[in-house]
Formats: structure tokens, sequence, C-alpha cells
């Protein structure tokens, strides 16, 4: 049993009159960079916690499959062993890992303007990046990604968006526009792939998700959202893979399986064909906010989440 | 926006060190029956719910979730449209009212032994039930289902078991063992089904739903577990089909379609031949936990939730 | 023990960053009124609470503290035995309770603008106001009581302010500001007395309770503050007395004994010679910030709390 | 404003029905000693605060009240000015602060069994212990305090007694029975005093303060409750001075402040003349609890917090 009760408590408000309650076991680190406040907390349940402006991004127990699930879809779903990546925040390292999981990897960028988060990441939670920033293939970057990619003639096989949901107008609602997934679109390969984390899809809070895929849609032909459950969120999560021309839908189970066998090195614990098939198949409701949403987030008008 | 702020809170410990929190809006009614507390409860974000011994059951925004994921596996997999249904628990009356949707039912029996939470819900969930109590092929029992299982000679197309989780050991404890399932099953005509809620699934918290999992395969040939994400839970629920012979996996999507289009009256938010493949594509985590589990729940060593 | 668990909370944030928990057993009542919104609720630990605007303002369990301090301090200290008094809010009906203990008293006014709540504690709350509202030397009037104030012509031995802290510029904030206090002053007889609840003296909120003892300084000869421990407040509160000439810090024990003795009828829970000087001795930190304050209210710019 | 809102919070259950939240800013230590869990954390509204098993001890915000409430009583009221002083328990080291502040002082043991928890404290709690740990005065001792009190033959002018109240049967509660409180009374010289925290006073949870008290009577001629708001607890608290003969509540305005004025140095935030009269001035219903108390806690039948 746990000695004493638990008396610190992490309450995430999900949204104004719904939360999440995590009892906390301890504290690692607490600060405050130039961009955000950062946490590293421990859990009873999830192990350490990474909690950027309050908001839990990824947990010891469950980040399997926040990372796997952001990762694999894109990587799988490009025609050849995808040898280019680009990381577009990724503080954790974890996305980092599961791309080098891919041997066929040659370099992997990855661009996360906070400096001091990844500095604490690579401190506090090396069970989340296991040293790929010490991978002679990584590239960190500390500086803004729009900025980046617009003046970057880089070409990438895979791109991972693995950023926090804006919160309200500024340079963090830009990096969910028409305007920036279209930079993100000329910076692929003919047939590379991006995928990002696309906020809740739990009942009643659909709508950022369907509002990225929307706006995703007006700039990629090949859009498919997904969802896996993140337990430590308490709330089931959103995910969209695009590109210009391949397609993760058409991957079935074996496919799924064959393409892990040759192309990842090491056991997963999230993904595989099954798993594939059950985060694409969005349950009905689901898909039917998708095909009712009609927003486009753009530089004039960018969309903001809750 | 919300006047005042939110003041009321249901915090629900799903464990000793997590929980989900909802702001109440109001309560409709709240009782101590012969066997447990019951509470109607009207939250902010889901609506009404129900709530038993503290622990919520379903929600207006998510119940066609919880009760089309419970019902329509199992309704759909008979081989023949299904006549005759069994219901255990399900005092909401949405479970009945999902099996009811097929023309093709001509008795469904209801077996509740608490007739006042099924009084209540009758009162003040009238978007639940939809007037099934008045339905003329429903019949509604109050008593202890193990009992009357054991007395009926009646066979059932399909049963649903419909209850929650036994915390303590007592008679709960013995609607969840090996020798209540052998009961069910012999209670099921040849291709018949029984599905039952299962539990939550998330990250660490799988071994009630992989101990049911196990108990019924030592009892039915076939077993099939699976899961959908309850939203006002606040973590993914698992469900599981079990039968004498046939298999809802091997139900690919326009199966399920266009058995649902032959069976099902009316349209449904959640379930259909997509969401089919989504909750039975279990994730891979998931997979392993019910292949490494071992425990059987026995009348003489019954399982205890937690 | 209580089973189940509690579930249900009442988290009242006393400020941004500090709040009181409650669990509730059940609710009587709710409802918005056009003022407010009101509420009745049960909780474990003090019975039947009101609560007003998310703002708890009585419970069963020790509403005979605040009661009590609210009016005996004032009633006592007037010369004569009082004959006439007048409650401004006091909704429950135990302000006029304790005033009506005076058998001298032969008229009590009351003038609270909000039937609908006064209705709802009148029907719920018998053990508060014990049948108060149908003493025929009872006057209950649902109008605002800055305007009755300047229209009437009555005196009055005794007035208790009994009204939540202002939030916000608006009407209510209105009734705390100096050009009111001057009324109120007008409309007590040569040795009468008003007292008032005048928020909490916990360590760092002790600001409205000095700008409002600075502000009665404005107005009245003698203003002595005093404080109370709600306890189902979780935190201190402060009160004060104020007249054109009389003096309750005057008053020492056995004097005060002597008075209740000639003037009260029935036993006290709270108050009595000790007690009295208990509540007036205030804590030196107290009389040092009272002492440092400058802030007056008045209509041009009124006071709000927090 | 608050940025990000705050997420992180103290829940401290007073009793199974009724809590007090605090907002955390950051968490400066914790860990498990050989005997309990220490922590020290920075709230929003009180700054650091010093947590023994899930119970807040003393903040730095208004600790000034609760150590000069439980030294001062116990101290002026010794006839002469006291020269030797013993602290059991007290390892933030403020309680040593109020002793050392009389010049009188020569000589101050303080006996607290926890040697992790002092060296904490003085590492991170400077605000509170002021360097009384580097005072010649002073000799702390880690032992068990009732071993230590059986074997010496020292006699003090002033015992205090800071020790968290006792959860369970084991040597913490023999540290609150008449055979111990025998053992201090043999310690103190012919007109000394001691005092003591004793627990809540607020309505319904007045038990162990009033056992307290019933005990002490039965071994000291002298006893004298009080009690004091402490904020940060969200509740009142009750304390004892006890003695051979000599009486706090003898001591009246002016001679507390006289006494004052010739044994303290320096300027106290809470104590003076009037609020000695405002702290043993009981309220009614704590006297009448007082009063009513029958039981003794003895080494045999030892006294149990709730």
């Amino acid at each position: 049993m746990i000695s004493p009760q638990p008396y610190k408590w992490f309450l995430e408000t999900t949204t104004a009159v719904e939360g999440h309650m995590h009892a906390i076991r301890r504290t690692l680190v607490e600060a405050q960079t130039k961009f955000q406040h950062v946490e590293i907390i421990e859990t009873h349940s999830y192990g350490k916690c990474l909690i950027l402006d309050g908001r839990i991004q990824s947990s010891q127990a469950d980040e399997f499959i926040y990372h796997e699930a952001l990762v694999h879809p894109g990587m799988l779903t490009v025609d050849h062993a995808p040898e280019t990546a680009l990381v577009i925040g990724g503080g954790e390292g974890a996305t980092l890992r599961e791309i080098l999981r891919y041997p066929s990897i040659r370099r992997a960028v990855m661009v996360d303007i906070d400096d001091e988060v990844v500095a604490l990441c690579r401190q506090h939670l090396p069970e989340m990046h296991q040293g790929v920033f010490d991978d002679p293939r990584t590239e960190v970057r500390h500086e803004d990604a729009r900025a980046w990619l617009e003046k970057t003639r880089e070409r990438f096989d895979y791109v991972s968006i693995d950023l926090t949901e804006p919160l309200e107008e500024g340079p963090a609602a830009l990096l969910f526009t028409r305007e920036f997934y279209t930079l993100v679109r000329d910076r692929l390969t003919a047939d590379g792939t991006m995928t990002m984390q696309a906020g809740m899809t739990k009942v009643g809070e659909l709508t950022f998700f369907t509002a990225v895929h929307r706006t995703l849609r007006d700039v990629f032909p090949v859009v498919a959202g997904y969802q896996s459950f993140i337990s430590c969120y308490g709330t089931p999560w959103g995910f969209i893979t695009a590109s210009k021309r391949v397609d993760p839908v058409r991957l079935d189970v074996p496919a799924v399986d064959r393409l892990m066998a040759e192309r990842v090195r090491g056991t997963l614990g999230y993904w595989d064909g099954v798993t594939h098939q059950h985060a694409f198949a969005l349950p009905r409701h689901v898909r039917k906010a998708i095909d009712a949403e009609t927003r486009i987030s753009t530089d004039a008008a960018p969309l903001v989440f809750l």
C-alpha cells in the first residue's frame, strides 16, 4: 500500500468542467524556460511525466503508445525505407528514438525551439530518449521551426510534428495553419509522409482534431486520421498522417507486419499490423465529425485550441 | 461560460492513485437501495450520469458508445437473426434498447436484481431507455440472475452481461466465475453469443480484463476481446464476446455493414463495420497481456476487482 | 464508516490558490434566482449548507457560531433592551432567530432582495430559521435594501448586515460604501448599533476586512472589529460592530453575562462573556493590519472583494 | 496572475470528509526517514511548508502564529525569567527560536528523534530556525524523548511539546499519556510550565484536544487550554499550558505586555497581552466540550487521534 496516503495531486483539467487526477510521488525538476513552464514529476501510476504549461505530454509507463503511434504509421507508409527525417518539437527525444529504430535513416533533424526543455529531458528522462541525442545521425537545432523550414532546402522522407496545441494566437498557432502545412509538404520527398499529434478525440471535444484534419486536406492529397488511447491523458488522442501520394490505410495487417520486420530494429510494445488496423479504423462518430468539419486554419485566422 | 465557477465535482478515483473529475451541474436523485447506492447526476460535460456505489456507469453523451459496443458485436455474430435475448444487469434499459433495434427479436428478458435502480432509471433516464420497458417483447425480472439462470430452461440467441465489477467477495463476485459462465453458455442456443463489459484496459490496469478473458476461454470455444473508448470514464474499456462456435472476428467490414443493414432498425452512432474492425483489433500490449494471463475465477476462488 | 467512499466534493476555492473541501452527502435543492445561484447541500461533516454563487454561507453544524457572533455583540451593546431591529440580507432566517431571542424586540424587519432564496431556506432549513418567519414581530421585505433605507423614516436599535462580499462592481458593491454606511447610521437610534460580517481574516487575506473597518471609521464614532472561527469555511472570519456612541469593548465578562441573562431568552451555544472577550481581543497581526489600512470604499470607487 | 493555472495541489484531508487545498509552487525536498515521510514544499499562498506523513506542520507565512502561541504563554507564566528549556520534537527549530528570544535562557535542549527531519529543516528552512541550531545555548539530541526524560536528572523551567498527533498505537502514542505527562511534570522546576500543541478545535473535531486536556488535569494542578487560528491548516488549533502552580489565565493584558517587555527580545508578530486574552478566552462550545470530557490516555490504553 501507499504510505502515507497520497496527498499531492496533479489535477489536469482537460476542459473547464472535466479533468484527470494523478497522485504525485515526487518532483524531479521544474523550471520556467524562455518559452514555457516545464516540470518532470513522478506519479504513482505512470512513473515520470513531462508537463509543459500544466499539460501532461508523456509518461514513462505509456509513452511507448504515444511515440510509436506518432512515428510508425508515417515511417512505414513511405514507399522506400526512409533515409531522412525531421522532428518538429519532440523535446523528450522519444520521437527521435522511434525514428532511429530504422537503420535506413541516415539523417534525423530535430528542431525544438526550447533548448532548456530538451536539456532537462536529456538529463532526467533517459528512459525516454535512450541516448538518441548522441546518435551520430541526429542533429538537434534550437530555433523556430517555421523559420528554419522556410530557409532550408532539405527534403525529408518523413516529418513528425510533435507540438502542443496552441491555446492562444501567437507563434505557436502559426505551426497549425494551411501555410505551415504547405511548407511541410514542400519539404517532403515525393513519397514522403508527415504525421502529427492532433489533440483529443473524446466525445464532445473533437473540434481541434477535425479542424486540423480539414486544414491538412486543403494541402495534402492524402490525409488519414487515426487515434490511440493515451491512458495517462485520461482521454483518447488523435493523430494524422498526410502525404502527397502514399496512403497508410492501404496497408493491411500482413503488409504492416512485413514492413516492420524489414525496416524496424527491435520489438515494439504497441504498434504492429493489428494495431495499425485498430488505430486507422476510426469509430463512426469520429468519422462523421471529420466529414462535417469545414474550418481551415490559416495564418490570417489561425486555429486556437479550446 | 459557466456561472458560477464549477464548485461541485465528482471525483472518481479509478485506482488509489488516479482519477477522473467531472463538474456536477445538478443531482437528479440519490438513494440507497437494498443492494447499492444509486445516484443520477447531471454533469457539465456529459449530461446525465448514472452512478452506482460511487462508480460512473453511463453518461447521456457517450452511452451510445458503451451500449452499442456491448450489444452489437454479439447480436451480429449469431448466424441467424437473433430472436431471443437475455440481459443480466443493465439497469438503465439502454442495453435492452440496442437489442430491441432488431425486429427479429421477439422476446427479451432482463434480470436486474435491483428494482429500485431500474425504477429510478425508468423515471429519470428516458433518453437512455427510450421506452423499452413498455415494449411488449420485454420481460423485466428483479431477482438473482444466477439463481434464475439455474432454474430456467430457456435458451437465448444472445446474452448480455452488464454488471459492475465485484469489489469484494460475495454474491457479485459469483457472477464472474467459470461456473457462472458455464451456466450462461448452457443457456445459449447453438449459434448464440454472449457479450459482457469486462473492466478497464488502460496501461497497468488490465488484470481484471485479462483474467475474465482467461476464465471465459475455459468455458467457451470462441472468446474475442475488444475495447472502446468510454470518454466519461477517462479510461478505455474492455468487452468480450464468447460463443460455442460463431466468431465476431471473422466478420469483415462489408459483412458487418451488410448484417447491420439487414438486421438493425435505425442508425447507430458508434458501431458499424469499420468500428467493428477498430474494436476487435486490440493493440499489441493488450494482446500480449491476454496471452500472458493464467488466472481463472472460480466459485471456490472468485476474482475480485482491484 | 462511509459507504461508498465519498466521491462528490464541494471544492470551495477561497482564493485562486487555496480552498476547502467538503464531501457532499446529497443535494436538497438548487436553483438560479434572478440574483444568484442558490444551492442547499448536505455535507458529511457539517450537515445542511447554504451555498450562494458557489460560496458557502452557513452550515447546520456551526451556523450557531456565525449567527450568534453576528447578532449578540451588537444587540448587547445597545444601552437599553433593544426594541427594533433591521436585518439586511440574512436569507436563512437565522440572524432574525438570534434577534428574536430578545423578548424586548417588538419589531424586526428583514430586507433581502432575493425572495426565492428566502423561500428555499424557509422550506429546507427549518433548523436554521426555527419558525421566525411566522413570528408576528417579523416583517420580511424583498426589495433593494439601499433603496428601502433611503425612503424609510424608521429608526432601529439594531441593524445587522448579513451580505456576501461583492465580487465585482455593481449594486452589491454599493452596499459596502461610506455612503451606504452613512444611511445605516442615520437609521440607528441614538444608542443603536450595527454589526456586519466582513470577510476572511486569515493571514494574507485580511484586506477586505481592514478596508471595511477603515470605511466604517469614516462614518461611525465607534467601530470595533472582532473575529470568530467558522469551521465550515476553513478560515477565520471577521465581523464589525459600529455605533454612534456605545462600545462593545467596554463590556467585560461579567457585564456581558449579566446582560445576556437579562435580555436573551434561551441558552446560546457560542456567545457569552468569555467568548465576547475572545472575539474582540483581536490577535496582534490583525490589529496591525487594521491600523495600516487607508482605503475607503465609496460610491464613486466601491471596494470589490479579491 | 498565476501562469500556468495551478495544477499541482496539496489536498490535505483533515478528516475523511473534509480537507484543505493548497496550490503547490514547487517541491524543495522529499525523503523517507527512519521514522516518517518528510517533505518541504512551497505553496502559492503560504510559502514554504513542512509536511510530515502528509500532514502540514508549519508554513512560512503563518508559523509565527503557531510557534509564538506554542511558546510564550508557557515562558511568560513562569514566575521568574526562565533559564532552562526543553523542546520535545520541534524539528523546524522555530520553537527553539521563540525560546531563545529570552536572554534569561542559558540552556535549551531539543530532543527530536528524527535527525534527518532536523537536518532538512536546518538546510531548507532558515527563515524558520534563524540560526538557533548554532546558538551556544542550544543542545540538540536525536533520541527517544521519553527514554531521555526517564534517565535525565535535569529540571527545566519550561518544556514545550511539539509533536504530531499519534494516528495509531505505538511509540508516538506513548508521548500523550498520563505516565508521560507525569514524567514531564517531574522534570519541571517548582514554578516551571509546559505547553503543547493539542490538535484541532473545529466544530465536531474537538475530541483529541479535550481528551489531552482531561489527561493533563489528572497530572497537573493547573491546566489551561487555549486556541489560535492556524490559517494554513484551515482549522483552528488547540494548545494547552500546564504547571504545578503558576497559571497563565491570571495574567491580564498589562501583565503580559509588561512581562514581554521585560523578558523577550525583539518584536513578535502574534503574541501580546491582547492576543493572550484572545487565546485563553475559549469559546463557550469549546469550554463545554472540555467540561464534558472523561477520557484519560494511559500507557495501558493510549489515546489515538481520529
